[in-house]
Protein backbone atom coordinates (compact mmCIF):
# COMPACT_ATOMS: atom_id res chain seq x y z
CA UNK A 1 0.00 0.00 0.00
CA UNK A 2 1.11 3.66 -0.39
CA UNK A 3 1.69 6.09 1.61
CA UNK A 4 -1.05 8.06 1.38
CA UNK A 5 -3.46 5.25 1.33
CA UNK A 6 -1.70 4.43 4.79
CA UNK A 7 -2.40 7.43 6.01
CA UNK A 8 -6.22 8.17 4.96
CA UNK A 9 -6.32 5.09 6.00
CA UNK A 10 -5.45 5.82 9.53
CA UNK A 11 -7.63 9.17 8.95
CA UNK A 12 -10.47 6.97 8.63
CA UNK A 13 -10.02 4.13 11.11
CA UNK A 14 -9.91 7.07 13.71
CA UNK A 15 -13.22 8.89 12.26
CA UNK A 16 -14.54 5.98 14.80
CA UNK A 17 -13.75 7.98 17.70
CA UNK A 18 -17.00 10.26 16.83
CA UNK A 19 -18.83 6.92 18.59
CA UNK A 20 -16.73 6.81 21.44
CA UNK A 21 -19.14 8.02 23.96
CA UNK A 22 -17.68 9.76 27.14
CA UNK A 23 -19.03 10.44 30.57
CA UNK A 24 -19.30 14.05 30.18
CA UNK A 25 -22.37 15.87 28.87
CA UNK A 26 -21.98 18.88 26.15
CA UNK A 27 -22.55 22.27 27.10
CA UNK A 28 -26.02 22.10 26.52
CA UNK A 29 -26.68 19.52 28.82
CA UNK A 30 -28.29 17.14 25.49
CA UNK A 31 -25.93 14.35 25.24
CA UNK A 32 -23.05 12.79 26.03
CA UNK A 33 -19.93 14.29 24.64
CA UNK A 34 -18.05 11.82 22.19
CA UNK A 35 -13.87 11.00 22.08
CA UNK A 36 -13.18 13.37 18.39
CA UNK A 37 -15.19 16.48 20.15
CA UNK A 38 -13.04 16.29 23.45
CA UNK A 39 -10.60 15.97 21.78
CA UNK A 40 -10.98 18.86 19.38
CA UNK A 41 -11.84 21.21 22.30
CA UNK A 42 -8.34 20.26 24.17
CA UNK A 43 -6.33 21.27 20.74
CA UNK A 44 -8.41 24.21 20.67
CA UNK A 45 -7.24 24.83 24.85
CA UNK A 46 -3.52 23.94 23.75
CA UNK A 47 -3.21 27.06 21.23
CA UNK A 48 -5.68 29.39 22.82
CA UNK A 49 -3.89 28.67 26.71
CA UNK A 50 -0.44 27.54 26.11
CA UNK A 51 0.27 30.73 28.07
CA UNK A 52 -0.44 29.79 31.23
CA UNK A 53 1.69 26.42 30.88
CA UNK A 54 3.97 26.10 33.73
CA UNK A 55 7.17 25.72 31.39
CA UNK A 56 7.49 26.95 27.86
CA UNK A 57 5.58 24.20 25.43
CA UNK A 58 5.97 23.49 21.64
CA UNK A 59 1.99 23.90 20.56
CA UNK A 60 1.82 22.43 18.12
CA UNK A 61 3.36 19.03 19.24
CA UNK A 62 1.00 19.19 22.40
CA UNK A 63 -1.88 20.03 19.63
CA UNK A 64 -1.00 16.71 18.32
CA UNK A 65 -0.38 14.90 21.11
CA UNK A 66 -4.11 15.51 22.41
CA UNK A 67 -5.47 14.92 18.85
CA UNK A 68 -3.90 11.22 19.24
CA UNK A 69 -4.41 10.52 22.66
CA UNK A 70 -7.52 8.94 23.04
CA UNK A 71 -7.53 6.82 19.92
CA UNK A 72 -6.84 3.53 21.66
CA UNK A 73 -9.99 4.25 23.26
CA UNK A 74 -11.68 2.99 19.49
CA UNK A 75 -10.16 -0.80 20.66
CA UNK A 76 -10.27 -0.10 24.24
CA UNK A 77 -13.20 1.77 24.93
CA UNK A 78 -13.35 4.94 27.71
CA UNK A 79 -12.17 4.01 31.00
CA UNK A 80 -14.47 6.43 33.35
CA UNK A 81 -12.01 8.16 35.23
CA UNK A 82 -13.96 6.82 38.50
CA UNK A 83 -14.72 3.16 37.40
CA UNK A 84 -11.75 1.20 39.97
CA UNK A 85 -12.39 -1.96 38.27
CA UNK A 86 -11.79 -1.14 34.58
CA UNK A 87 -9.26 0.99 35.55
CA UNK A 88 -7.03 -2.19 36.34
CA UNK A 89 -6.88 -3.12 32.92
CA UNK A 90 -6.98 -0.16 31.50
CA UNK A 91 -3.46 -0.04 30.32
CA UNK A 92 -2.99 -3.34 28.96
CA UNK A 93 -6.02 -2.79 26.62
CA UNK A 94 -4.71 0.09 25.28
CA UNK A 95 -1.06 -1.11 24.57
CA UNK A 96 -2.93 -3.95 22.27
CA UNK A 97 -5.07 -1.30 20.79
CA UNK A 98 -1.92 0.97 20.32
CA UNK A 99 0.10 -1.79 18.24
CA UNK A 100 -2.74 -2.52 16.05
CA UNK A 101 -4.05 1.28 14.84
CA UNK A 102 -0.88 3.22 15.20
CA UNK A 103 0.60 0.85 12.75
CA UNK A 104 -1.88 1.65 10.08
CA UNK A 105 -0.01 4.67 9.53
CA UNK A 106 3.68 4.62 7.42
CA UNK A 107 6.38 3.34 9.64
CA UNK A 108 7.91 6.74 10.60
CA UNK A 109 4.58 8.43 11.63
CA UNK A 110 3.73 5.05 13.38
CA UNK A 111 6.81 5.45 15.37
CA UNK A 112 6.13 9.46 16.62
CA UNK A 113 2.61 8.95 17.08
CA UNK A 114 3.22 6.00 19.01
CA UNK A 115 5.79 7.84 20.77
CA UNK A 116 3.58 11.09 21.64
CA UNK A 117 0.93 8.55 23.16
CA UNK A 118 3.34 7.23 25.52
CA UNK A 119 4.93 10.99 26.22
CA UNK A 120 1.30 11.83 27.50
CA UNK A 121 0.88 8.44 29.36
CA UNK A 122 4.28 8.91 31.09
CA UNK A 123 3.39 12.80 31.57
CA UNK A 124 6.90 14.15 32.50
CA UNK A 125 7.36 15.93 29.81
CA UNK A 126 6.30 20.16 29.28
CA UNK A 127 4.14 19.12 26.83
CA UNK A 128 2.83 15.58 28.38
CA UNK A 129 1.94 17.98 31.78
CA UNK A 130 0.05 20.56 29.69
CA UNK A 131 -1.88 17.94 28.11
CA UNK A 132 -2.52 16.32 30.94
CA UNK A 133 -3.94 19.96 32.60
CA UNK A 134 -6.06 20.42 29.61
CA UNK A 135 -7.72 16.72 29.55
CA UNK A 136 -8.56 17.32 32.92
CA UNK A 137 -10.03 20.58 33.30
CA UNK A 138 -12.16 20.71 30.12
CA UNK A 139 -14.50 18.07 31.79
CA UNK A 140 -14.34 19.59 34.83
CA UNK A 141 -16.32 23.29 32.90
CA UNK A 142 -18.52 21.08 31.19
CA UNK A 143 -19.51 19.62 34.21
CA UNK A 144 -19.71 22.63 35.92
CA UNK A 145 -21.71 24.74 32.86
CA UNK A 146 -24.47 21.05 32.96
CA UNK A 147 -25.21 22.05 36.96
CA UNK A 148 -22.66 18.86 37.75
CA UNK A 149 -24.97 16.62 36.17
CA UNK A 150 -22.87 13.97 35.46
CA UNK A 151 -21.36 13.78 38.68
CA UNK A 152 -24.37 13.69 40.47
CA UNK A 153 -25.04 11.11 38.24
CA UNK A 154 -21.69 9.14 39.53
CA UNK A 155 -21.89 10.30 42.70
CA UNK A 156 -18.58 11.23 42.62
CA UNK A 157 -16.62 12.17 45.97
CA UNK A 158 -14.37 15.16 46.40
CA UNK A 159 -11.25 12.59 47.01
CA UNK A 160 -11.60 11.10 44.00
CA UNK A 161 -12.03 14.37 42.30
CA UNK A 162 -8.70 15.14 43.78
CA UNK A 163 -6.99 12.11 43.21
CA UNK A 164 -7.81 11.96 39.82
CA UNK A 165 -6.17 15.97 39.45
CA UNK A 166 -2.80 15.42 41.34
CA UNK A 167 -0.96 16.27 38.62
CA UNK A 168 -3.09 19.23 37.53
CA UNK A 169 -1.18 21.98 39.16
CA UNK A 170 1.91 20.49 37.01
CA UNK A 171 0.76 21.89 33.75
CA UNK A 172 -0.42 25.22 35.03
CA UNK A 173 -0.98 26.21 38.28
CA UNK A 174 -3.22 29.19 36.74
CA UNK A 175 -4.87 26.71 35.30
CA UNK A 176 -5.07 24.80 38.41
CA UNK A 177 -6.67 27.60 40.30
CA UNK A 178 -9.36 28.01 38.10
CA UNK A 179 -10.46 24.28 38.29
CA UNK A 180 -10.05 24.60 42.07
CA UNK A 181 -12.93 27.51 42.12
CA UNK A 182 -15.23 25.25 39.99
CA UNK A 183 -14.53 22.30 42.33
CA UNK A 184 -14.86 24.28 45.79
CA UNK A 185 -18.36 25.70 44.23
CA UNK A 186 -19.91 21.79 43.17
CA UNK A 187 -18.43 20.71 47.12
CA UNK A 188 -20.38 23.70 48.04
CA UNK A 189 -23.50 23.25 45.98
CA UNK A 190 -23.55 19.32 46.54
CA UNK A 191 -22.91 18.38 42.64
CA UNK A 192 -19.44 16.53 44.23
CA UNK A 193 -19.77 14.60 47.60
CA UNK A 194 -17.38 15.92 50.39
CA UNK B 1 -13.45 40.36 33.11
CA UNK B 2 -9.96 38.97 33.32
CA UNK B 3 -8.18 37.07 30.80
CA UNK B 4 -8.41 33.32 31.44
CA UNK B 5 -12.73 33.90 31.79
CA UNK B 6 -12.53 35.18 28.46
CA UNK B 7 -10.72 32.73 27.32
CA UNK B 8 -12.67 30.06 29.08
CA UNK B 9 -16.15 31.82 27.81
CA UNK B 10 -14.89 31.71 24.05
CA UNK B 11 -13.91 28.01 24.59
CA UNK B 12 -17.71 27.34 26.03
CA UNK B 13 -19.11 28.53 23.55
CA UNK B 14 -17.26 27.18 20.55
CA UNK B 15 -18.71 23.88 22.39
CA UNK B 16 -21.69 24.89 20.40
CA UNK B 17 -20.06 23.20 17.29
CA UNK B 18 -20.93 20.01 18.56
CA UNK B 19 -24.38 20.78 17.66
CA UNK B 20 -23.85 22.65 14.26
CA UNK B 21 -24.77 19.38 11.88
CA UNK B 22 -22.90 19.11 8.69
CA UNK B 23 -24.54 17.17 5.25
CA UNK B 24 -21.95 14.41 5.18
CA UNK B 25 -22.51 11.30 7.43
CA UNK B 26 -19.79 10.20 9.98
CA UNK B 27 -17.58 6.87 8.45
CA UNK B 28 -20.28 4.37 10.23
CA UNK B 29 -23.09 6.12 8.20
CA UNK B 30 -25.00 5.70 11.33
CA UNK B 31 -25.74 10.04 11.52
CA UNK B 32 -24.41 13.17 10.44
CA UNK B 33 -21.59 14.44 11.47
CA UNK B 34 -20.95 18.12 13.92
CA UNK B 35 -18.57 21.01 13.15
CA UNK B 36 -16.63 19.63 16.13
CA UNK B 37 -16.21 16.44 14.94
CA UNK B 38 -15.06 17.90 11.09
CA UNK B 39 -12.58 20.18 12.52
CA UNK B 40 -10.98 17.09 14.68
CA UNK B 41 -10.23 15.32 11.44
CA UNK B 42 -9.25 18.19 9.57
CA UNK B 43 -6.51 19.21 12.13
CA UNK B 44 -5.69 15.28 12.08
CA UNK B 45 -4.86 15.56 8.07
CA UNK B 46 -3.07 18.98 8.22
CA UNK B 47 -0.49 17.05 10.92
CA UNK B 48 -0.37 13.91 9.39
CA UNK B 49 -0.74 15.00 5.65
CA UNK B 50 1.53 18.16 5.84
CA UNK B 51 4.11 16.83 3.65
CA UNK B 52 2.06 16.61 0.46
CA UNK B 53 1.32 20.65 0.64
CA UNK B 54 1.92 22.04 -2.68
CA UNK B 55 3.65 24.95 -0.46
CA UNK B 56 5.50 24.30 2.38
CA UNK B 57 3.32 25.24 5.54
CA UNK B 58 3.62 26.16 9.13
CA UNK B 59 1.68 23.10 10.93
CA UNK B 60 0.51 24.34 14.16
CA UNK B 61 -0.91 27.99 12.37
CA UNK B 62 -2.81 25.44 9.53
CA UNK B 63 -3.78 23.44 12.62
CA UNK B 64 -5.23 26.33 14.50
CA UNK B 65 -6.71 27.82 11.10
CA UNK B 66 -9.15 24.79 10.64
CA UNK B 67 -10.23 24.48 14.20
CA UNK B 68 -11.67 27.61 14.02
CA UNK B 69 -12.83 27.93 10.36
CA UNK B 70 -16.40 26.42 11.42
CA UNK B 71 -16.77 28.62 14.54
CA UNK B 72 -18.93 31.37 12.51
CA UNK B 73 -21.46 28.63 12.20
CA UNK B 74 -22.38 28.96 15.12
CA UNK B 75 -24.49 31.88 14.46
CA UNK B 76 -24.76 31.43 10.87
CA UNK B 77 -24.92 27.65 10.45
CA UNK B 78 -23.76 25.32 8.19
CA UNK B 79 -24.69 26.50 4.79
CA UNK B 80 -24.65 23.18 2.59
CA UNK B 81 -22.33 23.55 -0.01
CA UNK B 82 -24.74 22.88 -3.01
CA UNK B 83 -27.18 25.03 -1.16
CA UNK B 84 -27.25 27.82 -3.60
CA UNK B 85 -29.72 30.37 -2.47
CA UNK B 86 -28.61 29.95 1.06
CA UNK B 87 -24.88 30.50 -0.46
CA UNK B 88 -25.87 33.89 -1.62
CA UNK B 89 -26.03 35.43 2.20
CA UNK B 90 -23.12 33.12 3.52
CA UNK B 91 -20.63 36.18 4.07
CA UNK B 92 -22.66 38.51 5.24
CA UNK B 93 -24.29 36.01 8.13
CA UNK B 94 -20.68 34.63 8.83
CA UNK B 95 -18.94 38.32 9.38
CA UNK B 96 -21.67 39.22 11.85
CA UNK B 97 -21.17 35.79 13.91
CA UNK B 98 -17.18 36.57 13.62
CA UNK B 99 -17.63 39.82 15.24
CA UNK B 100 -19.88 38.42 17.99
CA UNK B 101 -18.21 34.67 18.90
CA UNK B 102 -14.01 36.47 18.26
CA UNK B 103 -14.53 38.92 20.32
CA UNK B 104 -15.47 37.00 23.23
CA UNK B 105 -11.42 36.59 23.86
CA UNK B 106 -8.89 38.87 25.18
CA UNK B 107 -8.45 41.56 22.02
CA UNK B 108 -5.27 40.28 20.76
CA UNK B 109 -6.35 36.54 20.46
CA UNK B 110 -9.54 38.12 18.94
CA UNK B 111 -7.32 40.29 16.60
CA UNK B 112 -5.34 36.77 15.44
CA UNK B 113 -7.88 34.38 15.36
CA UNK B 114 -10.39 36.75 13.21
CA UNK B 115 -7.61 37.51 10.90
CA UNK B 116 -6.68 33.34 10.57
CA UNK B 117 -10.20 32.82 9.94
CA UNK B 118 -10.04 35.51 7.03
CA UNK B 119 -7.08 34.01 5.59
CA UNK B 120 -9.17 30.82 5.44
CA UNK B 121 -11.89 32.23 3.18
CA UNK B 122 -9.48 34.97 1.48
CA UNK B 123 -7.44 31.22 0.55
CA UNK B 124 -4.55 33.06 -0.87
CA UNK B 125 -1.33 32.02 1.72
CA UNK B 126 -0.08 27.93 1.90
CA UNK B 127 -1.72 27.31 4.81
CA UNK B 128 -5.51 28.41 3.47
CA UNK B 129 -4.92 26.50 0.42
CA UNK B 130 -3.53 23.43 2.32
CA UNK B 131 -6.68 24.60 4.91
CA UNK B 132 -8.92 24.48 1.98
CA UNK B 133 -7.93 21.59 0.01
CA UNK B 134 -8.41 19.06 3.71
CA UNK B 135 -11.93 20.95 3.74
CA UNK B 136 -12.86 19.37 0.91
CA UNK B 137 -11.02 16.08 1.16
CA UNK B 138 -12.15 15.18 4.18
CA UNK B 139 -15.97 14.71 3.24
CA UNK B 140 -15.32 13.27 -0.05
CA UNK B 141 -13.61 10.23 1.69
CA UNK B 142 -16.41 9.83 4.05
CA UNK B 143 -19.06 10.27 1.39
CA UNK B 144 -17.35 7.75 -0.26
CA UNK B 145 -16.85 5.85 2.83
CA UNK B 146 -20.76 5.26 3.40
CA UNK B 147 -21.23 4.24 -0.37
CA UNK B 148 -21.65 7.81 -1.96
CA UNK B 149 -25.27 8.41 0.50
CA UNK B 150 -25.10 12.18 1.09
CA UNK B 151 -24.19 12.48 -2.80
CA UNK B 152 -27.29 10.55 -3.88
CA UNK B 153 -30.02 12.27 -1.29
CA UNK B 154 -29.03 15.73 -2.18
CA UNK B 155 -28.97 14.74 -6.19
CA UNK B 156 -25.62 15.82 -6.35
CA UNK B 157 -23.97 16.61 -9.96
CA UNK B 158 -20.39 16.25 -11.07
CA UNK B 159 -20.11 19.86 -12.29
CA UNK B 160 -20.95 20.80 -8.83
CA UNK B 161 -18.27 18.89 -6.94
CA UNK B 162 -15.89 19.80 -9.66
CA UNK B 163 -16.73 23.32 -9.69
CA UNK B 164 -16.85 22.63 -5.82
CA UNK B 165 -12.94 21.84 -6.32
CA UNK B 166 -11.72 23.87 -8.55
CA UNK B 167 -8.78 25.32 -5.97
CA UNK B 168 -8.31 21.92 -4.45
CA UNK B 169 -5.38 21.27 -6.45
CA UNK B 170 -3.51 24.48 -5.16
CA UNK B 171 -2.89 23.06 -1.69
CA UNK B 172 -1.93 19.77 -2.64
CA UNK B 173 -1.79 18.14 -5.85
CA UNK B 174 -1.17 14.81 -4.45
CA UNK B 175 -4.56 15.04 -2.34
CA UNK B 176 -6.08 16.30 -5.35
CA UNK B 177 -5.10 13.31 -7.95
CA UNK B 178 -6.10 11.04 -4.27
CA UNK B 179 -10.02 12.96 -4.53
CA UNK B 180 -10.09 12.90 -7.97
CA UNK B 181 -10.16 8.80 -8.40
CA UNK B 182 -12.48 9.07 -5.63
CA UNK B 183 -15.10 11.13 -7.53
CA UNK B 184 -14.31 9.13 -10.57
CA UNK B 185 -15.46 6.05 -8.98
CA UNK B 186 -18.79 7.31 -7.95
CA UNK B 187 -19.16 9.11 -10.99
CA UNK B 188 -19.06 5.48 -12.38
CA UNK B 189 -20.91 3.72 -9.84
CA UNK B 190 -23.38 6.35 -10.25
CA UNK B 191 -23.54 8.32 -6.49
CA UNK B 192 -22.62 11.34 -8.26
CA UNK B 193 -24.95 11.90 -11.54
CA UNK B 194 -22.69 13.16 -14.63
Amino acid sequence: MNRLDQQMNFIMEVDKLKEITRQTYISSGKRLENDAEHSYSLALMVALLSEHAEEKIDVAKTMLMVLIHDIVEIDAGDTYAYDDVLNQTKREREVLAADRIFNLLPEDQAVYIRSLWEEFEEGQTPEAKFALTVDKIQPLTLNDHTKGRAWREHEVHLDKVMKRNEHTPDGSQVLWEFAKSIIDKNVANGNIKS
